[in-house]
């Protein structure tokens, strides 16, 4: 007889052809060492929570009172629960049916829905219709519901910034599409530069391949660049000639540490740039619970948002949503908190501020403290992290090195990378898991450690370097003797 | 220049083809009716929380302390939370690095995988390995996960019986497959004849079809039968013989109503009958917190197990499931809490024990309830309800109804339960959406209303049912004068 169905050799090849970094060789090393007893440091994922992060008390407290609506009829519900946020689990149990219980509506729950319109309003500028917008289970499921709506096979091309959060070349090679590179300037901040995204897409159409899409992630992960909004103009401009359809992964629009570089959304740009471009473009954007100050990412809470879309294409995004049944109810709460946090004058006002801008001050010091870091190691160069959550130094490995890790077969990143990891109990992910031009490494680290701990990871981090440095620079010397 | 990527004529075909019926026409047109203020009585989904059913207090309890941990360390907590609730919530927040915040590893919480493999070894008399066990968003999201493997193309076909739940056939369409039909005989209580399942293989072959695997709902969806042991030997020894995975969808495995039929799962008989089948046959069988006596829905939380699949090919479902990053966590917790509930001796066990031993009494009520209403009405015949929520009545339509129902451009029985909508408040699915044979008719409803509204919901459906049918075989002999 045959494989059976679930046999490997067997399998689906585009789920075989997917890879994921993320959660790849280094992690899987990194949960056999903790396992052991080694300390591990994981700044592999943006996962805040997992690294102290203390929740934001105002939203726990609402979605717990709505997990337990039964404390609303106790009259010691005071004793435990400030009252605004009693008022906000009422609010949220009359937009439901059935409360926390129930399946939702696919889209999610309308009144939700309408405060991110709200949301999305105030920000930008120019109103946002609740229809349009979609609840998910997270960013990265809508990331994965839209593009496989827009991949037909092999032919169909996304334009995916190199280096790249790899949810993006995991879902092309799992809807069987083609991934189009473009890379991002290192040396240019990690800036985008049109002329670059032109070529890509002339590249692939010699190639056979129709580009349809084009994503951009901003503030970038794994580079923590923002956008400006000239640089936003041009790509919005480029789209609209070339017939794409933009997706704008905007998950750490609140994660900004530069002033000078604020974040500007893909939605109000393409607004301001008026017809024909601003009834043209068709642009989904996305957004989650899981990164800014609020870190909910157990919760699995995101939306998305959709410009230009025709009404036919969204009743069938609405019919394939429908097949899951309802996005998880407690996170659509979180969503609804997030886009409508305390406002002044409500009692829990004054330590929301606290809380969230405790988070958010940390988080720029700590990007500094890395960056600063990194850049104090031998032949290693990082680009200062105006956004996001991440350092994405670059790693000049010594020729010696690079052989060595081949001859182990081993990608020199990922070597150099499992070197670090025994030695110090730092798990980061190598750079080519994000894709890097040829002969460049790098590695991505969160910069979500603890703030107090972050001078020892530094050192710890500095020790290890400049050792292996100098012994691969040492071992070259040596072996040529 | 040409349509956009997403411009309806321009999406994957695969997404246009979906068709999803239980959120589909009619209940649109409920919606809409709702909204213009009439009262719905939604029959249409399996979402007891939505028709009033109410939460269990001590999972609720338990996840709204995880929510809110800094309640845990309030001298008050006591006086809102009963101390077994506390203990509970400890328990799995210790099992978290993070808590509910954080992204867990992408198969679920190693603690909750090892609580789901005790329960399954306790329910089996077969010990259960925790690393074949993937906590999910809803068993929806696993099947989906499991048939993306397993679906390479058009020429690969899964066997699903008719009826079914729509989820399957949609979710093959979105994966390109082909739905092999197996017959559900409804003159034999919706038994399964393995004749027909051979039948089915032959004549997909002949169509150059390769049949890679085979669904069972057990308890059925919308046919509510349980398969018997010996029923499911001949499945098992037949997907065997044809090198078929088997997917258990045994979401109802708690919702029994017949003593005399239990709930039997594949993978005890499959342990029963040794080897060779113990060891060869792979099977994945899927379960959920949406139903049962929990009813958490909207929660999203499920698991499914995997049995004698290659290690190397739960290593790519794992890899596939790190795409999303991670079930939610308090769906995760809401499982832990569905395989353990409070035992005796606990503080909240009495408790417990009256209100899901309330739910599953008053569904059996309502089971009765429900096939005694239809069966009283002119035209209308229907099985008992053995397990699960649902009915799924036989309505005989005369030919004028058929004829006229055609002329508007409606398929049949999409015609009498959009009349039944417009009369009543109803909404239930038409028996199409499930796939039937070729000119019989159902409609699905749940057993899900309140018992106290049973009554009057099935008087009011007998009043319409009459009248409609008296009015078709009126028509007829009016049209012939
Ligand atoms: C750029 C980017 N997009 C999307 C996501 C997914 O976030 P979510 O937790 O909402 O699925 C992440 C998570 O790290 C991310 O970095
Ligand atoms: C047979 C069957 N399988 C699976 C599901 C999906 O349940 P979940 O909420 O766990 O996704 C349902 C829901 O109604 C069902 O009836």
């Amino acid at each position: 007889m045959g494989p059976k169905a679930l046999d490997y050799e067997s399998l689906n090849e585009n789920v075989k052809k997917v890879q994921y970094a993320v959660r790849g060789e280094l992690y899987l090393r990194a949960s056999e060492l903790q396992k052991e007893g080694k300390k591990i440091i994981f700044t592999n994922v943006g996962n805040p929570h997992a690294l102290g992060q203390k929740p934001l008390s105002f939203p726990r407290q609402v979605v717990a009172l709505c997990q337990a609506p039964f404390l609303l009829d106790d009259p010691n519900v005071g004793m435990l629960f400030p009252v605004d946020a009693i008022a906000r689990a009422k609010h949220y149990l009359t937009l439901t049916t059935g409360g926390l219980g129930a399946y939702s509506d696919s889209r999610g729950i309308p009144g939700i829905r309408k405060e991110v319109a709200e949301f999305i309003g105030r920000r930008d500028g120019y109103p946002s219709d609740p229809e349009l917008i979609f609840l998910t289970d997270g960013a990265s499921k809508g990331v994965m519901q839209i593009l496989n709506c827009i991949i037909r096979g092999e032919g169909d091309g996304v334009l995916v910034p190199v280096p790249q959060y790899p949810l993006y070349s995991a879902t092309i090679s799992l809807f069987g599409g083609s991934l189009v590179p473009y890379y991002l300037e290192e040396s240019a901040n990690w800036g985008l530069d049109v002329n670059d995204l032109r070529q890509a897409v002339v590249q692939a159409r010699s190639n056979g391949i129709t580009v349809r899409a084009m994503v951009i992630i901003n503030p970038g992960n794994p580079t923590g660049q923002c956008l400006s909004e000239a640089n936003l103009r041009e790509i919005l401009r480029f789209c609209f000639h070339e017939n794409l359809v933009l997706l704008g992964d905007e998950v750490y629009q609140q994660n900004i540490y530069q002033d000078e570089r604020p974040f500007i959304s893909a939605r109000k740009v393409l607004m301001e740039m008026g017809p024909p471009l601003s009834n043209e473009v068709q642009l989904v954007s996305f957004h989650t619970v899981s990164k800014g100050y609020w870190g909910e990412c157990g919760q699995r809470g995101g939306y998305f948002e959709m410009t230009n879309i025709p009404p036919k294409t969204v009743d069938e995004i609405y019919k394939i949503a429908s097949i899951s049944l309802s996005p998880n109810v407690p996170a659509q709460i979180f969503m609804g908190l997030m886009v409508n946090p305390p406002k002044p004058g409500d009692i829990s006002y004054d330590q929301f501020v606290r809380e969230s801008k405790g988070i958010l001050e940390s988080l720029r010091k700590r990007a500094r403290i890395m960056t600063d870091g990194f850049n104090s190691c031998r032949n290693v160069v990082c680009n200062f992290t105006e956004g996001a959550m991440y350092s994405f130094p670059q790693i000049r490995l010594p020729p010696k090195a690079i052989e060595v890790a081949k001859k182990a077969g081993k990608v020199p990143d990922v070597f150099y990378c499992l070197k670090l990891l025994e030695a110090t109990g730092i798990s980061t992910v190598p750079g080519s898991g994000f894709g890097q031009k040829e002969g460049v490494f790098h590695l991505r680290t969160t910069i979500l450690p603890a703030e107090e701990d972050m001078p020892a990871i530094m050192d710890s981090f500095k020790k290890f370097n400049d050792e292996f440095m100098e012994q691969y620079e040492d071992y070259r010397s040596y072996s040529r003797m």
